[in-house]
């Protein structure tokens, strides 16, 4: 593979290539470096960009000057090694205060802790300059039916939302909330499960304009559900704001595999939509954020598995932007969707113009029984694009 | 059980009781009958509604004057038998043309038939006086990610679902639109797969105000979902307008069975939300809409299979209300309750009064150390809910 | 409910009151314990067996002499409050050193330990009087499809289970093993990931006589299988040999809730089928074993939740068991059994005495179509369940 | 692609180009042809083989005389055309008589009838030189835990089965029989749901030694499976006597997509076992039977869309076996293999004629820190495999 480069807008969380390999039941296989040494070997492997939780890189009980003295030397390995700090995120589920989550504790005391602690990754992320402020909820929710007043706790998620947004907009920051869905993991059912839920959620905030979501693909597919359809109706809304590439095989755990490790054909079209974009509507949103991958090295990966995971992700999204962008500039492609209709698709249903009496008093000729005969070639089109994956 | 009555509004599809038993593997194993006969024994078993396809009173190729009759015939029986017809949908899926959709063919031809097909099913509602029109779209969506473009699927159900929200304004009936999201089958993955999907649509609708969803239990369980924290999320956003009951064993094909007959203690919560809303809370809005059974008869069964499964639907329901009413009216249960906080959840993070800036810098005593050793007895709070309904 | 006695046969794995609530995401919220504490606790609260991994008793890296004096302690406190310890098991899961596995690990020299450290268990089980040894192959499997030679695999836990096998006989030991399947988590896939995979494996040993199943709930439902039917089939087999109660909420991450606490209507027919045996098979094999609770206590519990849970398992299933007692006992249902030909299962298909070309040449009058239309009330029965376990 | 020979041996049920597009919401989208014209067409497609159910060929209530001469005509098509009739099955679902199951019904006439049908069909099978006779149980199961006595249901299946095989044998048949497993669909739960459960019922039959598998990709993967894992332990057990591929895109209704349309990397897989074999274990059990396509034309599909599809499936099977010849060819693969140990898997564990006493008591050095830091490099691996497949 070509190496990548900063055109490419690789970026890494610096809690995957981080992650020490503890499991539900296991301990560490790897051991824990500095924040800023995982970030220079990334910039050497051609990433662009970084992204970090706050305690990831300084503990959670560190005193103001500590946490003022680790980001600055992150800042500065960053800064020397041209990576750009993109994304900031805060930890609200490690510590066992989250257990009954951060924003939406019955606890009020963990709410206002949390809440605080989120304001205060705000400040970094904007200091570190960072586009997009990830939340991802993942302690907000529950095991047990009972045990939250589900309408308080939307009301509490919404409540916290509408804070950060509009202290965000109150500093003057640049920054846009990209909230991140998961349906359970490590709760028995998580508030916001899906791109759907979170999109509805912002629909309802005071400041959703500056709210939009970083859908992760082994999320979406913990729920059952086609990531490349998520992120499209994320991207109908205008709220593809950042987005987690990884893998996960089918429905179990939390895999965070390597992008394109899990359902290859669906990574190959959520390239494909990322790359080129809907094929007959031009003038539909189109995301050019950062590609930015949410994985971890197996646990039965060293040190050199960490590096080669991390280079197989962008090396696999390079490949399938190769192959995307092939499929789409192959003329029997082109031809095939035309003679299935799906650049009709993109045709108003009632023309323009037309009134909806009109519609429904002048009735065309329609001839249901052809309408059911009619050949539709889709296998042979996904055909056509499995050839180019790996014809 | 007590025999149900009109004010339990429990309702049914005339589909459901009238489903032959046709699967993917074998042939109808129960003879159709004449609408209203359905319908007579539907009231008789103490069922106070009755809803229906267009399709499932009159051929699909029915001429006016057998549609007209049809309908006839069936709101006589419904009058005699004092039954409501409270909703009405249209049947977009059986029919060979419907076999890329309805509102979201490629085939732009299809889409106009679809669409006057359902708009025809709105007045047949209107003049039913029906107060809810379904819309249940089981064929808008794809097998293959390159038969489609996604953005241009949305962009058409939304024309759809506006066109039809204008015209049932512009006609001046008193009709709410419901949305049944469902994740796959008869599609490989529909549009709209969940609550949160269709909630996201709606907030991008010009004519959202009266398109609002109608959640099948099942459905949301075939997307790895909580049914109770789907509606809820659906009451948030003041759009539960109705409500589809059955019962699901996991992650396999939409089995329909009896309300409780799949996951009982989610059935039982749900019973709960709906009878009793959301425990502290008060001014949330609450559901009180008909209780819709959408659920099929096994085919194993014969006809008396048919009205046992339809009184199990009923008998089930109505214990677990009383379960549920039980359950919240134990003092110990309240207690537990806020023991464990969970009426403080209804209580906003940052005081009435209290400004964003006053949050942050006068930061109030906390004792992160104690707030993860609180004693939480969720579990003992759920075994609570057990022992009431099993005890 | 009435205290459980000694009879009940209740006991739980020492690692499921004492897990600290450690998860992928966070840390513990808990202290632990000495294995003696749990003991003592669970002996008052009237269960009548524990069991345990090596590792819950003295650490991975103990002293002999450690080993043995912990092991000891246990043992008395055992003694003095009545307790059994009717199993024992290895932890080949939380070291690093078995993150490819223990009796499948490609390292020859980690399965040599890991074989080892199986057979140091097995010694200690003898020596407590342990009737049962369970293996749960937690990390015998892969991620990736390439990184193993999986008839290797194949041959390796056979080899595995026959020596272990092989030095239980050789000690005149009186202990069975039961192999735990599941899966996945922690493994992407692990080997033997139903009971029918497992049974299968046991066909195929050299020891096969005293291997048999100690199948968990959770484990049987993560492969979106049937958990009675699975034992029914572990009876079949008369490989049923212990059991590992606890619930699950579908297909994600391992949950291990409260028995009862996932799918309430199939852990009522489990107790049904445990203490009540097959209705009309009364020659079949019985499970007359541990009612053993493989659980975890929520990690928003605290030390009350510990206990809370604990007592919560055993109240269900008693719970259960009574109305699983009146369930059968029921004239009614006993009835609608043998309308509905259950009954008629036990009786073979070809009569007693009649040969095969009997069976073909003297063919008896069959109406095909009654048949089809043969009126079964499956719905009614199970509704017969559901009234008798909530009515 | 190239084309097909009959060396590549692709044989197709005639059910699957035969399917005309009913679902369970939608009716046929395309004509029915007689069985002769898929088959002929097939051979022109490359085909080597073709497979049916006895009413793929005749209905039903076929008299003998029809059956006899529509079986004939097919056979003669088949033989114009050089194609083998390698497998044979029976029909013991559509009919409403076997509503509640073909060999496991409650009803014993039913078993009867369906076990007579059975045997008929294994006449058929010998007549046509057939060399499998697959027995999928699609119907043997039940939605409802009470509905049956899950014991005397295994009893007879076991009866069933040992009574066809022992028939076979009695007549000198060169056949033997596949069971095709399945967890659901049409029934809530099937029983023997996967691979392991009927190589564990197999164990327990008489005449075991000529009853097998035949695996379907996309119901191991309904039970949430791994199909390579459990192909490989058919073949560990000398049991994989006939393929189904097919896809399938994860925990839904049964998809019957075309071979590599579901979960492509597993495909990968499933080809480099079947035409590679085991990597290090030379003596294993290979299988060199027909490569079987069991899948469904979209229902979108016309007549066109049916052949496009049957040719997909051979072309990916052609193109996937070309990656994984020089997969497996590539010393770069063999080397990172051999560094990951892979190889060392097929090394006993116990030295050959190393006794248990001394592998127990000549304890060699182990350092388990240093295995436990061991570098692995699957993700390494695995990324190779990818580079081959879409580099």
């Amino acid at each position: 593979m070509r190496t990548p480069t900063p055109e490419d807008k690789f970026s890494f969380g610096l809690w995957t290539v981080g992650w020490t390999g503890t499991d539900p039941f296991g301990t560490s296989t790897r051991p824990a470096l500095d924040p800023w040494e995982y970030a220079d070997k990334l910039a050497e492997l051609g990433a662009w960009g970084i992204t970090f939780h706050d305690n990831d890189v300084f503990p959670f009980d560190a005193t103001p000057e500590v946490r003022r003295d680790r980001i600055a030397q992150l800042r500065d390995v960053a800064d020397k090694s041209g990576l750009t700090i993109e994304m900031v995120t805060t930890n609200t589920f490690t510590h066992p205060l989250f257990k009954d989550g951060g924003l939406t504790a019955n606890d009020r005391s963990v709410r206002r802790f949390g809440l605080r602690k989120v304001l205060d990754a705000v400040d970094i992320a904007a200091d570190c300059g960072a586009s997009t402020f990830v939340m991802w909820g993942g302690r907000e929710g529950a095991e047990y039916d009972s045990s939250k007043d589900l309408y308080a706790a939307l009301e509490r998620y919404k409540e916290g939302l509408d804070t950060v947004a509009g202290y965000i907009k109150s500093q003057g920051y640049d920054l846009k909330i990209g909230l991140e869905p998961k349906p359970n993991e490590p709760r028995g059912d998580i508030f916001l499960p899906s791109i759907g839920h979170a999109l509805a959620l912002i629909a309802d905030l005071d400041h959703g304009d500056i709210v939009g979501l970083n859908p992760e693909v082994g999320h979406e597919q913990m729920a059952n559900l086609n990531y490349t359809h998520g992120i499209a109706q994320a991207l109908f809304s205008n709220k593809l704001f950042h987005i987690d590439l990884n893998g996960q095989k089918g429905l179990k755990y939390d895999q965070d595999l390597v992008f394109g490790h899990g359902d290859l054909l669906s990574a190959f079209f959520t390239v494909d939509l990322l790359v080129n974009g809907f094929p007959y509507s031009p003038n539909a949103p189109r995301y050019d954020g950062p590609v930015h991958f949410d994985y971890k090295p197996s646990r039965t990966e060293g040190m050199q598995g960490i590096w080669d995971s991390a280079k197989a992700n962008m090396e696999t999204y390079l490949m399938l932007a190769d192959k995307a962008r092939a499929f789409r500039a192959d003329p029997e492609v082109d031809k095939l969707m035309k003679e299935n209709a799906v650049d009709q698709l993109a045709i108003p249903t009632i023309a323009e113009g037309e009134s909806l009496e009109d519609f429904r008093s002048n009735v065309e000729e329609f001839d249901a029984d052809a309408a059911g005969a009619r050949e539709y070639r889709f296998v042979e089109l996904y055909q056509a694009a499995l050839r180019h994956l790996i014809g």
